[in-house]
């Protein structure tokens, strides 16, 4: 049983999954390359092999009769790093506390075909998958107890997936993460100095200074932050300041949907078939409640982040980073892929 | 040149330092074990190539008159994070801020023997790799506007290192980590709620629970942390409260090389040749300042990571982590490998 531990030196909760362990990898090759296979039968993410996930919870398909006619398919995973039915029982010890490990841990199959990477699928597909997401992120934020809904996807070996199959996760947790808690406290404190929104102002720079520009459409901009991480660091913002990442609009979920495309496309043009891990970030679902979502001081967006080099003792250290690429550089690169 | 950069979003500074992706890799293996060559010609850390490194900062040596005669050799980063002689200007944007790239990225060789790891040294000669430590932290401390020093090792590609001849890192900066901000503030609020130290509880707390104690001797405790982030994170500490690195006494820093050695010799016998990360994590030098270093309210200590899982979209994406192995399951393996 999965247990949640707070980490009273760090200020940080840690999940202990012990099964988590278990799980199986299928890498074929050290680099991460997939066979090209439309269906492999070993996959249990593929269609016909339905019957190996824990039982669907959520699904678009074409025929509704056919167990195996889905475009996107959401379900448990079947080495969840939190319990449904866990425990929520909190032990407060003068410097050891755990609370139990009740939690949500999804699967998302973003494709049937075993030989498509995201950026492969159509804007259209894509919808799909972002429509998926938003439907997950209120059914699990409204489950008792949970306190956030992260979205994130691990592409590739090097960004710790261990499944080739094209997918995302989605968890629920009894706790706030502690990065989403700075980041509101930043922006909070950023709105009651200056009046304004952080992400608006950076919004307002970026396009200003064009430098670290990416793309932009009707909705989105996409750029290389200007204290970025990791070499190609990309972040996908919504240009209307909102709050909580399930406030877009169906014309803003076609929009996101394309800039992601054109994103994820520019970055293989640039960087080959990287490994990658993106995660959205976005204030709580439940948080806006009677409040108009615009006076929330927090922006949803998305942060894509290439796995290419490797973080050591001075990030796990220090929580500061080096970065050997220029956020310039890279926009300057991925601008010219971009199409 | 390097820049430092705020990340504004997420309070923490990133060194942009291009030249560091012009660096070497020299590992023979994807696994990163290593010829068994005593000293290989083409190691530019091996004895006889020294002119391949910049000038030497600090040495132990047998012979004071041979230049390859040395035990321990410190010298310049030839590929720096930071540099020595850069500006410490600050440019303060609305939400862009950044300063000039100065501060100190040092190497240092901790055997002349290309042949061997840190775990294959004798207590002996572990010792003058930590009084060298202390050396370096003393030094750069003191450099004009150096507001930390951080020690660490990266050992193994896995783990982020570039060449494979056993060495750690030393890097001075003009800015205080985000980490260990964070970690003096929870030190001082837990003192100001609780009157004492937050170590020297959770220390009281791990003998009297026995079951996360992997080792002790007279002035150090190892243990695996109770909300361990990695599997087989093992943790250091000096058991009377102190809050600087460099307040060691000569018997403890006897003390914290036996306890090291043990330490790093029971992880080889339970994970094989393993990539890891340590870091020393300390109060600065100057803290002290005239203030009795016993009224601080951090406590110094080393943290050991192995990297035998790979951090993912969770873990990037929250600042939270996911464990696949108990600390207590850790604690108990590793105690079994202790002699």
């Amino acid at each position: 049983m999965p247990e949640i531990r707070k980490e009273i030196t760090k200020g940080l909760w840690t999940i202990l999954a012990p099964t988590r362990g278990e799980r199986p990898f299928d890498f074929s090759s050290e680099s991460g390359s997939k066979t090209d296979k439309e269906v492999d039968p070993n996959c249990p993410f593929c269609p016909g092999n339905e019957s190996e996930t824990p039982s669907e919870v959520s699904s678009i398909r074409t025929e509704k009769e056919d167990e195996t006619s889905w475009m996107v398919r959401v379900f448990p995973n079947k080495f969840p790093a939190l319990d449904s039915e866990g425990s929520s029982a909190v032990i407060e010890g003068d410097v050891f506390k755990s609370m139990g490990g009740l939690g949500y841990h999804e699967v998302l199959a973003e494709t049937p075909r075993h030989d498509r990477e995201l950026v492969d699928l159509s804007v259209e597909e894509l919808e799909l998958v972002i429509r998926t997401y938003l439907n997950r992120f209120r059914d699990l934020s409204e489950k008792p107890k949970i306190k956030y809904v992260s979205i994130f996807k691990n592409r590739g070996r090097q960004a710790g997936a261990s499944l080739e199959h094209s997918h995302s996760q989605i968890m629920g947790t009894t706790f706030l993460p502690k990065m989403l808690q700075q980041e509101y406290d930043l922006a909070e404190s950023y709105r009651n100095e200056s009046g304004s929104c952080l992400y608006c102002d950076v919004i307002r720079a970026e396009k200003r200074e064009e430098a670290r520009v990416v793309l932009e459409n009707d909705a989105f901009i996409v750029i290389c932050p200007y204290g970025s991480r990791f070499p190609y660091e990309t972040r996908v913002l919504p240009k209307r300041h909102s709050s909580v990442f399930s406030d877009l609009s169906n014309e803003e979920r076609n929009q996101l949907s394309a800039a992601l495309k054109r994103t994820l496309s520019a970055l293989t043009e640039r960087l080959g078939s990287f490994p990658y891990n993106f995660t959205f970030h976005t204030a709580p679902y439940g948080l806006s409640g009677g409040e108009p979502e615009s006076e929330m001081s927090y922006h949803w967006h998305l942060e894509i982040m290439p796995r290419i080099t490797t973080p050591a003792g001075f990030e796990w250290g220090t929580d500061n980073f080096i970065n050997i690429v220029s956020p310039e550089k890279a926009a300057e690169e991925l601008r010219r892929q971009v199409t």
